[in-house]
């Protein structure tokens, strides 16, 4: 794997970027690890949401901050039709076009055609994840067989349901914002095939995802452990405290580096 | 006020016992704090649930940990018709009746004159929660005017919210394992008189309180600030891991004593 960009950032943090090639296309991938990090270490994979991209300012902030206090590497990519891969003109119209739907603009935002080509585009993000993560394992900084959480809500968990379904190596996941319809018998499969444990945030006044929706998709998850958190308000009104829950979580289920900075924040 | 007992418990917390009397009844009250502890410091009030008393295993655990970790004080006392204040052989009863209730074994397990019995309980427990929090608020190792907190799921959420509901000095509240059901009205009343921060943790196939009674619960509580954390499994299985999550919750809202040990677990 070449590096194509390799940066610094704050609180001795390295971003290295690359670029994979699934089935002839490019995919723009970035790795977050601690400064200097040597050896395997616990990895997070992170999905971006509609109209993000990979370097998002919440997957920047928990990939910092995983990195800094547990010694975390995390990964993300660019979803298909998103950030690197379409040109700035079509990230504006996206992002409006999901904007609206997000604040309640858009009627029958999820009509039968839009869900098609939501599942095609996560028939075609699964395996760019899995060549993601076969890439990184390969890093001597990240290595094999360890273990591997992924996060992704709203269009991450559309995307994050049948990779996770369909991936091993993930060993614990947060998925939220996003529910499961009538019709959507491959996703509501994908997510009975999930045995990890899961947490699932959702928001309950949330213009994309109804209540039903959201309850019918907890109620999918095969997983023995899997707890729903439900705060008031709107697709975008995640509470700040829930970053704190997931950082519980991972810890909880990956652990943290050898070579961590604070490992007494790890739970007794 | 006088204690009736002092006792060092493991891990440098003293447990001190007292008797309350509130409308000529005697209320056996019992706090916590960390060993040698001098000045005021968050206090959290912890309500047990039905057939349990003021020293049942998860109240003594958090108690402890709380005093460790936070330099917390915790407060708890016997409700009406419990603990202390009845006798061996009537809590066995109560013991048998419940657990039958909370297993599903006991059908129509709350019909309305249930429903009567534990509202007329409810009224009786505020006013003697009010005395021993003004007892408490006496003490130097306590001291009135700082951040309050309260614990109670099951019949402690039953007490717990027109308690929360009526008194201003509670600033947090966790509350669970229980719902809102038709006929209810006072309680409901007293749900949506709420605004401080709760945690609402809630058991996805509990034989005491129904999904849409629980679901109607939190839809209630008038708080701005609401979280809901729904996990599979009955009524005695809420899992270990949301006494972290409620951890984090007082840590967020009531801080640590002046003399917490572990300052750097406060949240960044």
């Amino acid at each position: 794997m070449n590096f194509t960009q390799e940066r610094a950032e704050e609180g001795g943090v390295t971003r290295r970027s690359f670029e994979l090639s699934v089935d002839g296309q490019a995919v723009p991938a970035v790795i977050w690890s601690p400064e200097g990090a040597k050896g395997p270490r616990p990895l997070v994979l992170m999905g971006h949401g509609g109209s993000q991209h990979k370097k998002t300012a919440g997957i920047v902030a928990r990939a910092r901050t995983y990195a800094r206090k547990f010694g975390y590497a995390t990964l993300a990519i660019d979803a298909p039709g998103h950030g690197d891969r379409i040109s700035r003109e079509e990230a504006e119209s996206l992002g409006r076009e999901v904007g609206a739907r997000v604040r309640g603009e858009t009627s029958a935002p999820m009509d039968p055609e839009r869900l098609r080509q939501m599942g095609q585009r996560s028939l075609k993000a699964v395996p760019e994840w899995k060549a993601a993560l076969d890439a990184v394992q390969g890093l001597d900084f990240v290595g094999a067989g360890g273990p591997v959480g992924y996060w992704g809500v709203s269009m991450g968990t559309a995307i994050g349901v049948p990779f996770v379904a369909a991936e091993p190596r993930i060993t614990a996941a947060v998925f939220g914002l996003a529910g499961l319809r009538e019709g959507q018998a491959e996703f509501e499969a994908a997510a009975r095939k999930i045995s990890i444990p899961l947490q699932f945030v959702f928001q309950w006044e949330d213009a994309v995802a109804p209540r039903e929706a959201g309850i019918a998709l907890f109620n999918a998850f095969g997983s023995a452990e899997k707890t729903m958190h439900i705060n008031p308000g709107g697709h975008m009104d995640i509470p700040n405290f829930e970053s704190g829950d997931w950082e519980s979580f991972y810890l909880r289920h990956l652990g943290v580096a050898a070579d961590a900075k604070t490992r007494e924040l790890a739970p007794a």
